[in-house]
């Protein structure tokens, strides 16, 4: 982490619907009102949701999702970038990038206040369930875990990547601060209530665990709003580095979400807990291994 | 995991004071007569909590504790094998262990219904703290991350490596149903109790998050009483391969737990969750470093 930085830093998150049907540019309307206002509100650093400009196309394996796939630069940066210009915030988005025929991923995209593209992520940990076929659409990320140098040191991660304690100690290791998960995570409307609850729960609980393992504030934004056969939970919130959230949105309503960041807690809770201090890295090499069961 | 087992196995926690003063075969009258309750109600493998057979040493650093430390096989070992062959049951022990003279450590001893012993394991992350010196006592383990074949596949951690994801990774990796922590943690008498809740609850969180990002069992174990200026907080608990608390002891009582886990949770769980068939093996190198910060 730099020195010479403010005590806080200030994020906003934008949980909205992005509805079958809408157009990508209704969408960034609705993100562009949010913005306002969480800027309004005192934000530096915006998060998007997962994919935020349109459906979650991944129920189902069709080709023709993939013309909604778009370079960088592209129509996705190009209006995040004026948005930031406008309202002099940094800006994180998810997008589902074309980076050459047949081969796409998962984006996360960060500009400075002045538009510019200051980092990218590309969504190392793919999923694959029937109703998130991720795995048709995006080829893993080839850049490796990512630190920006904005208003923070901003970790960017993307959904399945949260259940990855590797993705997360691996990207504080790089000196973040804040870990940001765009995210779009809901039910199947056949799962029983009980494993709805358990499903959300555990949801919670790894990222606040993200937290507490590594000392770092953590945000994870969420999608709300019913698409075909998945309700998506909402439930966006803001971790603190003890685990404690401290900020949270509801499941089902549109929401912007605006935390002071103060640095002192990251401090507080490294020196009280320095689990980086014993690592033992000395013995970590099995991490590598797919399975320590004598087969590889 | 081993094809060919019962569909699920019974584990026994069992949750007491050792308060300053009891001798060592004081502690271990009360731990028979637990062990047998547990027993009576069907537990197949009995887990101790952390250095069980006294009180927590390590709030101060002086040199006279290392008197307590004893070798495997020693005292508590012979008790332990024992009450194994009596009551028909595998159990582990938390033990101080002396290897040679100025050489000791926090270690983890696994005994069969025969009262062989058939597993060790030596805490790999050691804290230091005030009121936890436990540098000052402990080497550091030497022989990684070990799972024991009794009744169930057993990973055996040891308190403070609840903290790191690494640990229960590596112990999943090698073929771990269950993650057993025996632990020695508790307040500080002058914390707020607004910290002491958030740090229970981290204690809790990350217990959780094991279980969930690797589909295993986990149970912890810990003492309760007050030993001069740290109060034990009890909760000893079982937790299933969706992060669900199952069995919760209280924060002051004694108390045994015998928790019946289901071989078909563990399936259940990686199938709908299938994490560890997406990990980006090809990009964890990192995890071996200190920090990735370029200066080492």
């Amino acid at each position: 982490m730099t020195t010479n930085r403010t005590s806080s830093f200030r994020i906003g998150l934008l949980q909205h619907a992005s509805p079958i049907g809408a157009t990508r540019d209704e969408v960034h309307a609705t993100f562009a009102t949010l913005a306002r206002e969480a800027a309004g509100k005192g934000a530096q650093l915006i998060v998007s949701q997962e994919l935020f400009g349109g459906h979650y196309f991944c129920q189902v394996e069709d080709p023709k999702w993939m013309d909604l796939a778009e370079s960088i630069p592209g129509p996705t940066t190009t209006f995040a970038s004026s948005l930031a210009r406008e309202l002099r915030v940094e800006i994180t988005v998810s997008l589902y990038e074309r980076r050459a025929p047949g081969l796409f991923h998962n984006t996360s995209v960060y500009l400075d206040a002045s538009g510019e593209i200051i980092g990218m992520y590309r969504k190392m940990h793919i999923p694959d369930d029937p109703r998130f076929f991720e795995k048709f659409y995006f080829t893993p990320g080839d850049r490796g875990f990512q630190v920006v140098s904005g208003v923070a040191e901003t970790g960017l991660l993307v959904c399945w990547d949260q259940w990855y304690p590797e993705a997360a100690r691996l990207t504080a290791l790089r000196g973040a601060e804040l870990i940001v998960y765009p995210t779009a995570i809901g039910w199947y409307h056949q799962e029983t209530l009980a494993d709805r609850a358990q499903q959300r729960d555990a949801w919670i609980t790894m990222h606040r665990a993200h937290a507490i393992a590594n000392g770092v504030w953590v945000a994870a934004v969420n999608r709300i709003g019913t698409e075909a056969d998945l309700t998506f939970w909402g439930t966006s919130m803001v971790i603190d580095p003890g685990g404690v959230v401290v900020a949270e949105a509801s499941q089902t309503e549109q929401a912007v979400i605006v935390h002071e960041c103060d640095r002192a807690r990251i401090e507080e809770m490294r020196r009280g807990w320095p689990f980086l201090r014993d690592r033992r890295v000395d013995a970590y090499s099995g991490l590598q291994s797919r399975m320590l069961d004598g087969t590889a």
